[in-house]
């Protein structure tokens, strides 16, 4: 087992560089922080390949932890690896998950340029609980390793596969399909209740300010807004992705 | 008009003190900060006391504040009341709504306990959105007039009633009038879409951790859950009661 002391020592260095998407993507790993996140990446095999424990903190039993490479840190060198204000004391260093997008996805949420950490975790949280098949994120939206994404969907990114691409051109396989792809916009839209839940559709969730591109919108089936019935501007995105997944879905 | 230099100015003082709950409650009292929230304030008569300026920043003319007293502030004045890390430029000094409890409401939240201002707020500004009637807040929810809950409220607050009470005791209110109240339970509920859409209700959501208390979930009509169909253990609050406020409203 290893052991560190120092926040010189290299590989210290190596993981804080992980705070960076630059690194991430260059790398191709991300770390993930604490003992529910942790125990939800160690039920998929090959995701961890390295677990780093701060000397003062003991393992559960229940975490099966015997195959992964374990590097016991002091205090100090976990504080600095941290992102956190309370460190858990354990970190994983995990392998990017590598999903391509799926055809035989029946279920699926599009994410066109969500720029807010916390409300793609919760999103994505949301569409695992909503039992989507998948998730594509597209071009523009905010690091799906970035660690607020990952604490905040709770360990789903884990749980549905979720992939990247161009939503434009995946739009076309589904409409091919006859599986009704639906656009979200404030204008030209009908009320989301005039949609009869089914068991395959494709739902794209837009950008915080500017919602979903315009060309998107021109080759979705229809488009739904959610009615304001009070004075609020707008709803919360998640609010809304959450609304409009459990309507849709059967 | 008057002008404050120094941040030991007894007004900055004041104003400051207001960011604890200890002394809204005292004074019946709460800042508001940026351009938006003002302005959804302005709407209401009587709200707006007294406005603290920025002296670089320039008041939009769409702004009515004719009648309300002006006090200018140096930027360093001004970054000592902020509680945001790039003031707007514009602080309201508001009185807190007195809102009662009012029988003829028919559609109904009751909020118990949920402590994450960010969720509070959230939940109110989606209750507007959801044409709520009026929100009654129990014992041990985090406070109304946090600057936290004001902000996410995105202005919110000031379009529902919103009063404080005993549910357990005003739950009785509506049970002898016949409108149903659904308590949210994981355990012993049945699924949200069983229950069919309609014009009065009152729903109840519960602490993040600890959901409604026990005592209100006996006294309900029925306890409903959202059906988790993937792998998630649970959705955020602030989701389940966007979820079930867009169902149940007819």
């Amino acid at each position: 087992m290893n052991r560190i002391e120092s926040v010189k020592n290299p590989k210290v260095k190596q993981w804080k560089k992980l705070h960076t998407k630059k690194e991430r993507e260059a790398t191709k790993t991300f770390l993930i922080e604490g003992f529910h996140l942790v125990e939800e990446a160690l039920k998929k095999e090959e995701v961890i390949k390295e677990l780093i424990v701060s000397e003062e903190v003991s393992i559960p039993a229940s975490l099966n932890v015997d195959n992964i490479p374990l590097t016991l840190v002091t205090k100090d060198v976990m504080k600095a690896i941290s992102e956190t204000e309370a460190p858990q004391g354990v970190i994983a260093l995990c392998r990017e998950q590598d999903y391509s997008f799926d055809e035989s996805w029946k279920k699926i949420l599009f994410i066109d340029a969500i720029q807010d950490p916390g409300n793609l975790g919760t999103i994505i949280r949301t569409a695992d609980a909503a039992g989507m098949d998948g998730i594509v994120l597209g071009e523009g939206t905010v690091d799906l390793y970035n660690s607020k994404v990952i604490r905040s969907s709770q360990g789903s990114i884990f749980h549905l596969p979720i992939s990247k691409g161009n939503l434009l051109e995946l739009l076309h396989v589904y409409k091919e399909r006859n599986i009704p792809v639906y656009g979200t916009s404030l204008q030209n839209g009908q009320p989301h209740k005039e949609i009869e839940p089914a068991d395959s559709f494709v739902l794209i969730i837009g950008n915080e300010g500017s919602g979903v591109d315009k060309d998107l919108l021109e080759k979705t089936d229809k488009n739904l807004y959610i009615p304001i019935y009070g004075s609020a501007e707008s709803l919360n995105v998640g609010i809304a992705a959450g609304i409009l997944l459990y309507h849709l879905r059967g």
